[in-house]
């Protein structure tokens, strides 16, 4: 059997998932449960009646990749062939690193608090990492020097998550001219992959501002899982300079030969009718009155930019061991929550909460929380 | 990047569709094309307005998993914890070979002529093969002993396809069984990978007889593409033993998270109407008429079994060069056909035709190919 299987730990999240009783009340969850669009579906199938149901490209429908480049408002995205369609942004985000990165000479820059995956695939294959942490004290601002200074010659490839699950922090457009300054004037500058899981969920004046308008050395992970509630459609794409795509493609090719026509169609249709950032108000909604419980139960949290989380503050007895917090919170009021731990040691002494739940149950939910700070 | 991708090299096959003109008969296609049934997209997409479209388990819908269990046929399935469903077959085959083999310590035995697939997967993750030649000589039919005398105490793996792309032959059910006998008196038996791709296209008396039922440690890779012309849809299983699973669910985890929930909607409805070989009587009568026409016209050739191919043997003046002869066949002809050679020294010597086109195409690309013949 493949040996480095067992060095990677099971999902933290899977398993408090997996504890939580009927009653309790769900702030862990990584998905929208808005009901999608079931027209954008209809408009797909009403293709495939029409077209069957065929391989395309591997990289994915000429017709779709050309409706990504005139509509997504991609910085530097000229040509269809800078896109690879994926079975969601995960493929992307696999693909991105795989290719990137070799297991002999290569490292990779993980820009922490982020989103668990990152290191587990680079774990599964064999490629060295060093984390970065964005300071709780800056409230996990992204910081250009932090990761300008932690650059070794070895690092051929940096990641980080905007908008970031869990911080709920955007990079902003000084931090990013900041950080493409910094690696342009490198000798053998490293390529950064971005993951805009959340791009389309934002609470800022202005959409988040994308790596690519500063930096050439931009790959981008995206999906409409998040955007427009299709989590189990399994669609996105990774959008990278033309140089870096064969090797990407080679290995998409390998791993599934091409995304699913079905989901292809639906980011046509939803790209050509301008629906990526439809739910964008629902979440803004959810988000107001969420923070508007925490801060009348005084519970400390940062405020979130984007995303649709809230970084909690733990209280002192529980600063030191957010894992066991969420077990204890779980068990004793029947609340789900994410420990900071799961997204790297910057992150302890924070929960994850989402606020994608009804207003009911969130309300429910930061009452049973502000028990447990009151408990603590 | 990535120095193992260098050395993979692009694939034969869509180099030559790359070359082809309009006017050109294509015999070169790997795809069904049969409209798919539109009705189960319908259901699908039903079931999708229905329920919404979530991250379901990663393995797939516990629902659409016991549907397999039920209704499949595949022996030893008894628990939909056996099941993963994935981004098509080819999804399937890159998890069994990542998860079963260890680049440090482990060795794949591929039964060749075959599909090139599973080489550039073990290229891919740094995997030593060895190959096993079936002889032409015995028209490539399976043969145990082959296989077995080939093994070595570091085999972890053997990988065959049947129904055979490219030979068109079927592993016999004593041929299995006297492999599976052979392999169970091994002081640690290695693991096979069936790829099932085609099972339902075939033209004996009775199904595709199945590794599975006489040994334990087998795996299977299928899909819906080729039975249901669903190519595109990209949706295909990995059954195998329980033991197995964690360690294949893992890499798919990492990989993509789950397939498609309409894809696994798709799986669900094409097995509860029983509709998995539906178009078998379509494939039967076009292998009829292909082989009367290769008959008619004096073309040597191997009897498909099934699949939706047929090996036929080049003439002396090319018999050491199908390459070559498939690039002149397609420059001089007008038509595009599968250099034997890409499917692995041992089919050097012959043209893999398909007769998935329309039956006057597929007459005049007899008649075109007999005018080869008769030229050389």
């Amino acid at each position: 059997m493949n040996s480095r299987l067992a060095a990677i730990s099971p999902s933290l999240i899977r398993e408090l998932n997996r504890r939580k009783q009927p009653g309790d009340i769900d702030l862990g969850l990584g998905e929208p449960l808005l009901p999608p669009d079931t027209s954008l579906l209809a408009a797909a199938l009403g293709w495939l009646e029409q077209n069957g149901c065929r391989y395309g490209p591997n990289a994915g429908l000429l017709e779709v990749r050309e409706t990504m480049v005139r509509y997504l408002g991609y910085p530097g995205l000229e040509h269809p062939d800078q896109i690879c369609l994926t079975n969601g942004a995960q493929e992307a985000v696999f693909l991105a690193i795989k290719a990137i990165c070799d297991d002999q000479t290569d490292e990779m820059l993980i820009i922490e608090p982020t989103y668990p995956l990152y290191h587990k695939i680079a774990q599964l294959e064999a490629i060295n990492v060093r984390n970065v942490s964005l300071p709780a004290a800056d409230n996990f601002a992204f910081a250009a020097d932090t990761i300008l200074t932690a650059l070794q010659p070895q690092t051929r490839l940096i990641v980080l998550c905007s908008p970031c699950n869990p911080t709920a922090r955007i990079a902003s457009e000084p931090m990013l001219d900041q950080l493409a300054t910094g690696l342009l004037a490198l000798a053998n500058p490293p390529w950064v992959l971005v993951d805009e899981s959340y791009h389309e969920i934002f609470y800022t004046a202005q959409e988040p501002p994308r790596l690519a308008k500063h930096y050439p050395r931009t790959l981008v992970a995206g999906s409409l899982s998040k955007s427009n509630a299709l989590t189990g459609l399994r669609i996105g794409w990774l959008l990278a300079p033309l140089p870096v795509m064969p090797a990407t493609l080679k290995i998409h090719q390998l791993l599934l030969t091409s995304a699913s026509i079905f989901g292809q169609r639906i980011v046509c249709e939803i790209l050509t009718r301008r629906l990526l950032t439809v739910h964008r108000p629902y979440y803004d909604e959810q988000r107001r009155s969420f923070t508007s419980l925490l801060e009348r139960h005084g519970i400390p949290h940062l405020p979130p930019e984007g995303t649709f989380y809230v970084l909690a503050k733990l209280p002192t007895a529980w600063a030191h061991d957010s894992i066991k917090a969420a077990y204890h919170l779980l068990e004793k009021f029947g609340v789900v929550a994410i420990p900071g731990r799961a997204f790297g040691a910057a992150a302890e002494g924070y929960l994850r909460l989402s606020f994608v739940a009804p207003p009911q149950l969130l309300e429910e939910g930061v009452a049973r929380l502000s028990r447990f700070f009151a408990a603590s």
